[in-house]
């Protein structure tokens, strides 16, 4: 059996979902109804779902030990429209509880990124690449 | 500014980028002609990218050392239509040459899951959920 080029949900595992909720709802995501206090759920573009889960519960049920690291190597994401966006994006992250890893800077492939850490320190790359225009729902179709 | 409700990429820090294009390969997933020596990308539905990148270079691009951890509390869940495709993907990744994190079973809140890694680690949640019908296309909405 193969999988359908998909994926169904992100799961991030936070310290307090409640906190984490609130800082991903200032930066403009809408809570779902469904979820508790050890879960909250937004939807999002693509039928892609993000959960914010408590991150003892995680490592619990996937019989995983935490070793403590909050950045192990995975990044989410958001392309913008302009550079002038990523600087926005960057500065909403702060004025949201988060934090600035790397400000926004021009790469060598043309790009001009920042990467952000939420309040648990997971990583999100905040990018224009001219390159590879957004649809206008801002969907991501790579060329080709 | 805030954010639209989506992610644009998903980043994957792997040793090898073409090793570990083989193994989504031969899950199913399709490699675009984007990409080179240092990262594969791999269009998904719903405007989505996986992106598999040289784990050094991601490293160094966020500016972040590498704690060697491979599991810091991000897992993707691919969500599956039955629980007899729950069992026959954890076998095909095993067979394309991931590993069993936890094997099959059911769980409390009604669904069948098991947690699968990827050859760097990687951890996915392959679950069906009875209360959450995908989509024709594979899409995940929440109910409400």
């Amino acid at each position: 059996m193969t999988m359908e080029p998909r994926v169904s949900l992100i799961t991030l595992g936070v310290d307090d979902p409640a906190a984490s909720a609130a800082f991903y709802t200032k930066l403009g995501f809408h809570k779902a109804k469904d979820g508790n206090e050890d879960v909250a759920f937004f939807q999002l573009s693509g039928g892609l779902v993000l959960s914010l889960y408590r991150r003892a519960n995680l490592f619990r049920d996937a019989d995983l030990p935490d070793g403590g690291e909050r950045f192990s190597g995975i990044t989410l994401a958001y392309n913008t429209r302009s550079e002038l966006d990523v600087d926005k994006l960057a500065a909403a992250f702060i004025g949201a509880g988060g934090r600035l890893v790397k400000p926004p800077h021009k790469v060598f492939w043309g790009g001009y990124i920042a990467y952000a850490a939420d309040p648990d320190g997971h990583v999100w790359e905040i990018a224009y690449n001219p390159d590879w225009p957004l649809g206008e729902d801002g969907a991501l179709t790579l060329p080709g």
